[in-house]
């Protein structure tokens, strides 16, 4: 198995995905949030692109069936009914729903992940169980790094290195690229001090200076979710892990 | 003051670079090169981007005072009078000459760079003393990973680091960017142990299966020069540290 960690968004354009499985990471707070919705309940994730892709897309479903969800630079979108804090995402307002879903950066990273044969989404909130999905794939993994404003996040290579990491324990030969390597490297470095890319990562020190301190803790609690949700023709579905009986308001509405 | 790594040459488009200083790295080779090219005496380099674009160059230079120099896919050019092993630069070959310089990833690396407001080389050699120049400009400072074939190499982004690193050492107060971050926790990870370069990289073990082993260890040298090339109208001339006095073949020309 070959690992390759693709670490900005300007790196997504080469990367050949279709054989291929990927892992999209966005810590703060796409991904995160993602997996939120999920364990809240939610029927599915879509994501688009921009406000215009969101309203196009809610007009696929009955209206109380949608929320539309996300945020631009950290804030809230006019008019929508969520943001993009995972503490928002409760069963008493997901359960059953479908979020149509648009953030700065993680929602492009999404897309590009959709090109895979086979993708889901990863954070540390649910790395380990991310990992063992990636390992269950028996393909060539390529990680997807959000990043923030087409640049590099640090927390999202840390992401990036502590599912490898979690991969390595479990298989001996693995072949990694440079980049998986350099966030293996991070990641080993910042897994016992997570707590530090709240002030070290600059999108950490964004959220903070917005009052999102409570939002950065959620997405700062490693491997506290088995939740693994997948990429289904484009759209994310809640995957293998879904604590059905956990999520009482949950209702299965079958695709 | 405020620094930045390009972590791969898709992230170089979108720098602004006209009031930084810049440094460009490719460890394996060509930034090591043109430290060995300076401290033998050459009196220039003019990197360009390919084999026809030296061609070019040459023509504006007698005859006699040039050298076609550089690599593609690690070997030698047909043709050049001299590939890319720093060992082959010795004051015999280049002092006094005008080295016409393409690489497979540092040319362009170089080219990008010469878009600054000042520029010069770094590499493993002459880390400190490129730490130095860039501290001693007092600009915000943007330095740019040459990679492989516009992938990330985790040598140049280890050298960067390790180049922030010695300038955090003087000054207090920096700036650092995610990706500046990134590389200076891979920079602390690598530096008592670089020998490991050789294997852990991509291009390392490439090289290596060329028979390159003496330009890798050559490479790996930290600090051994106290040279800083650096680009005049883009061209690379020997820039402070240059030891005149070590390199008896060098005739100074004049610019």
């Amino acid at each position: 198995m070959r690992i390759h960690v693709a670490l900005t968004p300007a790196d997504f354009a080469g990367l050949a995905l279709d054989a291929r499985a990927a892992l999209v990471v966005d810590v703060f707070r796409a991904t995160t949030t993602v997996v939120a919705a999920c364990a809240a309940g939610c029927a599915r994730i879509v994501p688009v692109l921009d406000r215009e892709a969101a309203l196009v897309a809610a007009a696929q479903f009955a209206l109380s069936d949608v929320l539309l969800a996300g945020e631009r630079g950290g804030m809230m979108i006019t008019g929508f009914h969520l943001g993009n804090s995972p503490l928002e995402y409760v069963a008493e307002r997901v359960a059953g729903r479908t979020v149509i879903f648009t953030t700065t950066n993680g929602t492009e990273a999404m897309l590009q992940a959709g090109r895979a044969a086979v993708a889901a989404t990863a954070a540390l909130v649910n790395a380990a169980a991310a990992a063992q999905w990636a390992l269950a794939q028996d393909r060539d993994l390529t990680i997807l790094c959000a990043g923030e404003r087409r640049a590099f996040s640090l927390e999202d290579a840390v992401c990036a290195g502590i599912v490898i990491e979690r991969m390595l324990s479990e298989v001996g030969s693995v072949d990694l690229t440079d980049a998986a390597l350099a966030a293996l490297r991070l990641g080993e470095h910042y897994a016992g001090r997570l707590e530090r890319l709240e002030l070290e990562s600059e999108w950490g020190r964004h959220l903070a200076r917005q009052g999102r301190a409570a939002d950065l803790e959620a997405c700062l609690r490693l491997g506290s979710s088995p939740l693994v949700p997948v990429f289904e023709a484009g759209v994310i579905v809640p995957g293998p892990g879904q604590p059905r009986s956990a999520t009482p308001g949950w209702v299965p509405r079958g695709r």
